[in-house]
């Protein structure tokens, strides 16, 4: 009779040694001693419960996990059980096809910026996310914003073709509204704008309503102008999951977002600001309700499937004009990006980001009004997409002098840095002394690159010298980023004298999908080696020690 | 009943996927189902066998131990068995002093050099070592040289006073010696050697005979000088293990090393070269049987507790003198080490190494007549040693005359190159472009400190600024070292464009034991701060990534 206990294997601390303490023993009776419990000691630092059977020990996966930090789980596979070792949990999309700059951006159609914790919610008065990344009242931060714009750009590519429905465009397409005694809606001809419109004004009723049943299409456009500071159009979602309806309103408020908990519900606030000019209004609905949600206190759980619009409500006196809903609308949501970079680019051709930014305690800290070197690529990256795609000038232009900080040392406000003096960067983050963020540096060459490829040859400027000299610069330096196991996310080890700072897997496998785009447009063999070696290191391989 | 198997546990193979066949199933009745086989799937690639209880998983070491190369074993602690995980198998000598360069050299007191597989054996000519570690065929590779003296010079240090035992000075002290008809064996007063000493000629008797019983003391010495090229000095060597006795003579043969293997035994021979001159022998006989042993095709199991001197035979005609059997002579082999450095430095103060070295396949190669800045370093801080223990003023001139190539480009046939044209680096091996091995540049830097410790202070010359230098570029580089788990040997990936050479435990342990020495000359918190993070990697942890 072998008495055998289960021990309860919980993850070892490093800092103070744990025993794990046997518990109910449990009594097992075999034919000879075959599998018994067996205290391991780990580097003499601390103890841990494992497993002897003949001459082979085993390790509880509890430890491995933590000591190692690989993922394990199981999992059913064709009926039978098995446990699934992962070393990383990251994984690499492999391009198929030379990269094309006026297709999808790398596999941005997979992200979702606007629902990112991070995002506080999506403007009403610029149509574009708004950050609490690095400080949490809110701003917008342009690698954020093209990054939206990308991504809506290649959903639009790998999607099918969105559902729309106009419900109202004040002349052919006329939707049935309820209007209460007093209150009036008209379709007038406009002059100004050329075209029909309606007017509405409610007076002092509870509003003018309509009642709506569009399912799951909650991708809403309409053209808005209040001529009162207490008008509003309300949208009402209902949850069928929970049987309640929330409205959503787009006010004159100047405030961004606000939430007003009753018992029970909710009702969110989007400030559109001054109301008296015309606004052109693309909502994701189930965006804006999940903000307020969140605001409410009562998280981010909430199903699009289950959600569609119950009735829309206007109050006040104004015009409106071309009401639609539709599935997605990903190509207003990419102008909407692109038009904010077009508005708020600067004299030197910056986006200035208005937060400071902290890289090592207090060492090489960015002032409120820096440019990152990977805001100003991916905002080129759009923009030239937005030109390729609609033919407008000024989009081209704003790409053009977007490449002017690289020209501008990260000393004098600029996001160019220099690798002891002789290999230039740009710099992500500007930091002095400067920090030589990979994969930062390597979406500005993509933006670079995206210049070559759709600029007219007689405009593209500096872009060809900018991109060589940065792919020179990248092929000499990525060794620097190989620790022979995983990849450091930059080089402030040696600028700061600190431990490296390995990449998470996520940053990572962004290394090794960086490289592989480039390596469709390059063919130095260096790409694809340090490409492929970075991707077997997240199969557990290492590169060999002398 | 539940059914379960015991699988052997073999090494998987990273190429091809091997799943664990169960084997004999073994019956285990126990209450409820408690401890069960699992199939693990290894980040998809190929399949182990693991064990399930309970929500735990147990993976076999047997796995874990080729998969991140690890190390345990089963111990007796305390009377209960348990399983040791090393994370490292070497380990790190702390300083509990200041360094001292007339003292102990580092560690080097646990060394022993002539008894490495790659040390062909000690010359009888020079009295140091010769390698085949490059070259089979053997040679002199002056940083073996300088690490055979100061680790004799450190053992001389550590170990206690040895037992030494003059049997013969043709004087005061004599020997019974066996002389066979017609040999004869005289004492002389010498006026050239200012001494007596012992003419000897055996004629045609098989040689004149001395009978020794020392014992385990095993370090011979004798000046010895033959007038016909057939003399011949022989050991006769018990080993108490096989009762066999083996032969070990002193040759006028130019040649290094020769066996001449018999039924059952062989003997050795050593060429003392042109014998008309004295030779002062000083030979360590355990060694030098075993390396006969070796070449004899016997391996080098030969314990040096089992062996005895049986018996000495002198043949042919000469002349001895002084024949001493002692526990050890480390100072002697000390001296023979710095001897040697003296006779062979060149006009440029190097230490010319006369094999070619490949660093990586085909680029960055070595040709013959290369110094090593490791090599010119050990020198010196073996010289300095020399010079402050005997007074001898060619042994600092030496050491200072070794300075010479670290102002010289590796480029042009000195030991200094430069990282990025801006920090000064000595070389271990002097490649184009430059390797940036650690270990051998910081070695370097030791013997420069010990030049600085005790050189005359007048006569330093560049030492003070060559050490400076040498410890700003350290200080600058050294987090370009450090992958955030271990340390690179050398920074090749970066010159070559190659994987990082991640450097192996033993190497890492010398990194931080030469960090660690050098913080205590060294207040800058930079080197312990590295050598305590460098130390950590050795039980597992790792630097954080983002």
């Amino acid at each position: 009779m072998l008495v055998l206990y289960i021990a309860k294997c919980g993850h070892p601390s490093f800092n103070q040694p744990t025993f794990q303490k046997p518990e109910e023993p449990l009594v097992l009776e075999s034919k000879g001693k075959l599998y018994e419990e067996l205290d391991c000691s780990i580097n003499g630092l601390y103890h841990i419960s494992c497993r002897k059977e003949g001459k082979e020990i085993f390790i509880p996966f509890s430890f491995i996990e933590k000591y190692y930090e690989v993922y394990g789980k199981l999992v059913k596979y064709k009926g039978h059980e098995q446990f699934e070792w992962s070393h990383s949990y990251s994984k690499v999309f492999k391009p198929s096809t030379r990269y094309n700059s006026s297709g999808m951006f790398m596999y941005f159609s997979n992200y979702n910026v606007e629902i990112r914790d991070r995002v506080k919610c999506v403007s009403a008065t610029e149509g574009v996310p708004v950050s609490t990344q690095w400080e949490a009242s809110g701003y917008y931060y342009p690698v954020q914003v093209a990054q939206y714009g990308l991504s809506h750009y290649s959903k639009n590519l790998s999607e099918p073709h969105p559902r729309k429905k106009i419900l109202e465009d004040g002349n052919l397409i006329t939707a049935k509204w309820q209007v209460p005694k007093g209150a009036y809606i008209r379709r007038n001809y406009d002059d100004s704008k050329v075209t029909h419109l309606l007017e509405f004004n409610s007076r002092d009723s509870p509003g003018i309503f309509l009642r709506l049943k569009q399912g799951t299409d909650l991708v809403l456009s309409i053209d808005v102008r209040f001529l009162t500071g207490n008008s509003s159009l309300t949208l009402f979602l209902e949850d069928r999951d929970r049987s309640q309806i929330f409205p959503v309103s787009y006010t004159c408020s100047p405030v961004l977002i606000e939430v007003y908990n009753s018992s029970g519900s909710y009702s969110t606030n989007y400030g559109m600001g001054s109301c008296q000019t015309w606004n052109r209004l693309t909502r994701d609905l189930h965006i804006d309700l999940i903000k307020g949600h969140v605001l409410s206190g009562r998280g981010k759980k909430l199903s699009r499937a289950k959600l569609r619009i119950h009735h829309l409500l206007l109050k006040g006196y104004g015009q409106i004009d071309n009401l639609t809903v539709a599935s997605s609308n990903h190509m207003e949501m990419f102008y909407s990006s692109a038009d904010w970079l077009v508005r708020h680019q600067d004299s030197s051709g910056g986006w200035p980001i208005g937060v400071k930014r902290k890289i090592a305690a207090g060492r090489a800290d960015l002032d409120p009004g820096w440019y990152s070197a990977m805001g100003q690529g991916q905002a080129m990256s759009l923009l030239m997409r937005a030109f390729n795609r609609s033919g407008e000038h000024h989009y081209l232009e704003a790409a053009l002098k977007g490449m002017k900080p690289f020209s501008k040392s990260s000393t004098e406000g600029g996001v160019r840095a220099y690798f002891m003096n002789q290999y230039p960067w740009y710099e992500e983050y500007p930091t002095v002394p400067p920090s030589f963020v990979l994969n930062g540096f390597i979406y500005s060459l993509i933006g670079l690159f995206d210049v070559l490829s759709l600029a007219p040859r007689s405009q593209v400027g500096d872009a060809q010298l900018l991109f060589d000299q940065g792919m020179y610069s990248l092929k000499k330096l990525l060794p620097l980023f190989d620790t022979g196991s995983g990849t450091v996310y930059d080089l402030r080890h040696f600028t700061l004298g600190l431990a490296p700072n390995i990449a998470r897997w996520d940053y990572h496998s962004t290394h090794i999908n960086q490289l592989l785009l480039l390596s469709t447009i390059d063919s130095d063999s260096i790409l694809t080696t340090f490409a492929e070696r970075w991707m077997s290191y997240m199969q557990g391989k290492r590169a060999a020690h002398n």
